[in-house]
């Protein structure tokens, strides 16, 4: 198993603070040593990182607390491998592009028998479970959409029904994000906090370390971390419900439309 | 188009001063601004990193060039978009699974009409030929050898088979590296030089920095720098001839094996 965690911000932030406890758990506090990897996306694109190291052994993890390259979104991720072998092709967040734009995602979870269907333009370079279910939403969305991005509401609902189809088949925590929103959907384990005005204080839960926000934030800054466990202990985290999907934009937890007219989504194809 | 700079090196090793020379060329000294990779091969494992940033502009490449990791092989890229957008599953260097051990692939030049055959346990995630075709390569590799990987000569004359076939349809100059051996084929324009005892001093031709390698080296140090073009104006730069393959290990350039006996090469699958 894994553990993900993730930020969407109002201005490009830093991620250093949650990241210094996130990697902890990578290998120190947690068992999760089977290598980590991050997708930050700045303004135009995206960088992706993945390592084969455990996250507190690794100097690119080091190096990215002690210097963070300041990001809208962020989706990281570290590795416990129950199959497969430490790879990059295995390592999430996997990448594409839709739409123009290029997407991140990463999973923790395990889909155990489930197989996406043959054929589409997105395939997968390696062989997890993971990038078999990112290549087949993207797959399902371009089949349900040829004309190009629907509304927001509308791929809302699609990648809900995508993601309760995968999630029947097994553990389908998520994080997805096209650089501007963040899409995060909970099988069994995910948590959030907003950080915003008025800031407070906050304590690492997986080292010895603190933060006074107040004196790093301006008054309109505003963002959402997500993690599978609550990272700090004196912030307040609210769990997802299982089968909950939640889209963050602009560092806040977007308000779902009143409902939509089913979308038909065609899973062959 | 793009360029190439990979290392291989007797022990793990820093490329941080060829690196510093290699990302000015990164949209400085030259045009090739529309992102960058490396890929750092340490004992058990591939780290990977791709940014859509020019290489003289990527907060990353910085902190790769002030706090270098220490690779026994490395492949890192600049590129020149010609078509496909940036994107991390369009950026080099590739990295894929073979054998049990992850080798990393980086191209310069254009393939124009030269088509992969379709099928094959090894696809592209992005569109560029470069991916395409290094995912050709382990599928007939795997083709040829089902039972497993072949003695190094006769993979080396496989691997020449393949990288001349698809020379023939426009050029083809990359490097491989599965984290032992690095192969280096030259189609139009590929240098290298073998860093050894007695070790001298190098001056870079891109910025003003030069090094003194007998203050950083031991007597059995030894690294090749395999570059498109020569990186520092002062050292013993070899051009590789058109069509040529070379491999190099612990640093140095592999004797050719005698001609072997030819091998079939299946190239549908």
């Amino acid at each position: 198993m894994c553990q993900l965690l993730a930020m969407n911000s109002s201005k490009p932030a830093a991620l250093d603070f949650s990241f210094a406890g996130f990697t902890r758990r990578g290998g120190d506090t947690d068992e999760h040593r089977d290598g980590w990897g991050i997708a930050l996306h700045g303004s135009d694109g995206c960088t992706l990182l993945t390592d084969h190291l455990a996250a507190i052994d690794s100097p690119l993890a080091a190096q990215l607390q002690r210097n963070p390259v300041k990001a809208r979104n962020a989706v990281a991720h570290i590795r416990k491998a129950t199959q497969g072998r430490i790879a990059p092709e295995n390592t999430h967040p996997f990448a594409r592009t839709l739409w123009g734009r290029t997407w991140s995602f990463a999973h923790n979870g395990d889909l155990k028998t489930w197989r996406a269907p043959s054929g589409g333009t997105y395939q997968a370079s390696g062989d997890t479970d993971s990038e078999q279910a990112f290549c087949h939403l993207f797959n399902t969305l371009q089949a349900c959409f040829p004309g190009g991005e629907p509304s927001h509401a509308v791929l809302r609902t699609a990648i809900e029904e995508v993601a309760r189809d995968i999630a029947a088949h097994g553990t389908f925590n998520f994080i997805l994000s096209d650089g501007e929103r963040l899409f995060a959907h909970c099988s069994t384990h995910l948590h959030y906090v907003i950080r915003e005005y008025p800031f407070s204080v906050a304590q690492l839960i997986d080292c010895e370390r603190s933060i006074d926000f107040r004196q790093h934030n301006h008054l309109d800054d505003r963002m959402a971390v997500i993690a599978t466990h609550p990272l700090t202990q004196n912030e307040a985290w609210q769990a997802f419900a299982p089968g909950e999907l939640k889209v963050f934009a602009g560092g806040a937890v977007l308000a779902e439309a009143a409902p939509q007219r089913a979308v038909y989504i065609q899973i062959s194809y």
